[in-house]
């Protein structure tokens, strides 16, 4: 099946808004098998947006249009699918009632405006929005499929998951069930992942699963699409495949599906009854960041201590040796009375000691990280090359990364693609 | 002057990258005031470049195309483009040359398929790429100027700004001189803003100069672009509107142009040969994130402490007395506490006491908010509702924004859209 799907909307023609609900949509279909042939972007102008349905229907079998469901003058979509279809708008009594609904549970009453919001193609099937007053509807222009969607991304989210796919898997005739399985992975490159996995995919010799990937630094996703003709299918066919990449990927992948790094971590800690004191540098207040604000963190979460110089590190946590480097040593002592000083189970220390100079491509720190408890203290020295934003982000997964390793009983040394010998 | 742009690729057109690309030239044509009409995403696929290429020069002046110029058998746009102009591809030895000192300047030596990047179609203009080696270039698909520019964003950049833009303004027969001035503010929203500064452009009767905005929550950006016929005739239209839009907007701007909120802090900090000390709750080492990092932070940012349990934050300080709940002289104590046990000459402590319960709509924080020097202490409360992560981040930003206020002598306590009353 040939998808297009059209933006449209002044702000994102102008870039005053970025786009991320072309590459949202895109990566969803792809996850169901689906391919997005064509992108086409157009500003609120009746004469664009009906060229771009004509030109739409030329290429495409189904075509998802983003934005302009909105109830002001410049919300054209209602009004120009009409006119493309060849058919009137009348008002949907249906979506009309569903919008007094939303308006009067939260103590307001309908501004007349809206009242646009209801006005459909009188051949268009209506696509249920629960989380907005932007009806979304689907109809035939020529003999393609127009799916309508609103520009807000949480309202076009869930009317994507919940109607257009299911729709568009329906008339591509595709395999009942479709499941997307995620693996995130730090510490390997995105060719070095792809090389370890090569003929993962035949295991399953029916060809229903693909495999893909995502990067974004410093982590990697792992994507397979599995499709079968039932949930127990779709099962059947995961587990050899899924149990081969936990194989070949081992201690490197650090969290599945909507899990995170961070998340995991936290469940971890708090499952032991543990807590956490955390000590950084150049990380700056990264790594507790990522930590302290998650839900249930107010009971793990002891105490995070953020220093750029090392005099005040060592005071922070009431080191008294004067030290003018950061060493192993120097790095547990910290993280050991870090610990004591909170009261906490564990600490974390990630101290950086940060190239001279500019910030330049081939600046480098060296990134040490101390994980103590009652039982002593894991030490690790990497160094990560890259220009100081660089540094910064993969000290912070470094660390993290670390944190994880050891709560979970794995080596903390294992090297990444993204060091150099320290 | 119509221009479309047309991003190419499959990674673009998968989803698989997020494509900001569009964006920003989106937004670069129209700071100097050009404006685009319509855009096009198609995957590494010669029948839909062709077909791309085609459509575009029946509705545009001038296309910029992005992507497709690299090394490799899927970059396409060299041969698409000699084949959509009907020309053929013939060797540039200058760039043959450039990119060969390219590589033996980093002792390795040219792979042979790097030459199919100095391959252009015979009527091309070469386009400088000072940061790469994919080669742009400049042609005439029928009546309709192209410019093809690489994928990567640093290299797109770089060419649109000193090789695409200087083109396209020489053939729209714009003024000489464009320049693009910018605010930064927060705490006002961007309809309260438009209506402060309504009427403001007409201050330059010729209409030389239009105002636009860009939110990106928690602070918001107003824009003017400002055409003239050179730079003096530039700043003399500038000048009285920039002091009216100054006098509207007063406390509230804070930054222009390149600068950023943190920016300004520690430069304020570090012209005083000040230093700081940073005690933070919910908002996680957002706030230490925001200055440690900075190039010049490690001679400014003594210390900073995050905790999330009230007697934590109090211990970390060094405040012996025992609190149940944050208060006035609470957070007083807590901030002069920490400037001194860092050494620090100022101190900035944001508490924020988190409403109980799941994420919701109209969860809220209190945010306390105490910054000391050694001449006492300025207090502020304030109360922020739209969820965890709002709350968080618009903590983050009332923080700094009041230290901003506190080095710069201007009231920590004025009132903004963002806030209720406590």
């Amino acid at each position: 099946m040939r998808i297009e799907i059209i933006c449209t909307g002044d702000e994102v023609l102008t870039g005053k808004i970025n786009n991320t609900n072309f590459g949202y949509m895109s990566q969803k279909l792809e996850d169901v098998g689906l391919s997005v042939i064509w992108g086409t972007t157009v500003g609120d102008d009746r004469k664009s947006l009906l060229e771009a349905f004509r030109l739409a229907t030329t290429r495409a079998d189904a075509v998802i249009v983003n934005g302009g469901l909105g109830p002001t003058v410049d919300d054209l979509s209602q009004e120009i699918a009409a006119q493309a279809a060849g058919v009137e708008l009348v008002l949907n009594e249906e979506w009309l009632a569903k919008m007094e609904g939303f308006f009067t549970r939260r103590g307001r009453t309908m501004p007349p405006n809206n009242r646009k919001q209801a006005m459909l193609p009188s051949t268009a099937e209506m696509l249920d929005n629960p989380v907005g007053t932007a009806c979304g509807f689907a109809l035939d222009i020529g003999k393609t499929r127009f799916f309508f969607t609103p520009g807000v991304p949480r309202e076009l989210r869930r009317m994507i998951e919940e109607q257009v796919i299911p729709r568009l898997l329906a008339r591509s005739g595709a395999p009942v069930s479709i499941h997307l399985k995620r693996f995130h992975s730090y510490g390997l490159g995105e060719s070095h992942v792809d090389s370890l996995l090569a003929g993962v995919e035949t295991l399953d010799p029916s060809g229903g699963v693909k495999l893909g990937f995502r990067a974004h630094y410093p982590q990697l996703e792992t994507k397979l699409t599995v499709r079968g003709t039932d949930m127990d299918d779709v099962r059947r066919r995961l587990a050899p495949i899924e149990t081969e990449i936990r194989k070949r990927l081992g201690n490197f992948i650090l969290a599945q599906d909507d899990e995170t790094l961070e998340g995991n971590v936290l469940a971890a800690l708090a499952k032991g009854g543990s807590t956490l004191s955390v000590v950084e540098t150049f990380t700056s207040g990264g790594i507790a960041s990522r930590l302290a604000a998650l839900p249930g963190a107010e009971k793990v979460f002891r105490r995070g201590i953020v220093a750029r110089d090392l005099a005040q590190v060592l005071d922070a946590v009431g080191v008294t040796t004067v030290a003018t480097s950061i060493t192993c040593e120097g790095s547990e002592a910290v993280a050991q009375a870090a610990r004591r000083q909170a009261g906490a189970t564990h600490a974390l220390a990630v101290l950086v000691d940060l190239d001279e100079g500019a910030d330049r491509l081939d600046l480098g720190g060296s990134i040490h990280i101390a994980i103590a408890t009652d039982r002593g203290v894991e030490y690790r020295l990497s160094r990560i090359l890259g220009g100081r934003d660089w540094v910064r982000l993969g000290a912070i997964e470094l660390g993290l990364d670390c944190l994880r390793r050891f709560l979970f009983g794995l080596p903390v040394d294992e090297r990444t693609d993204f060091e150099k010998k320290p």
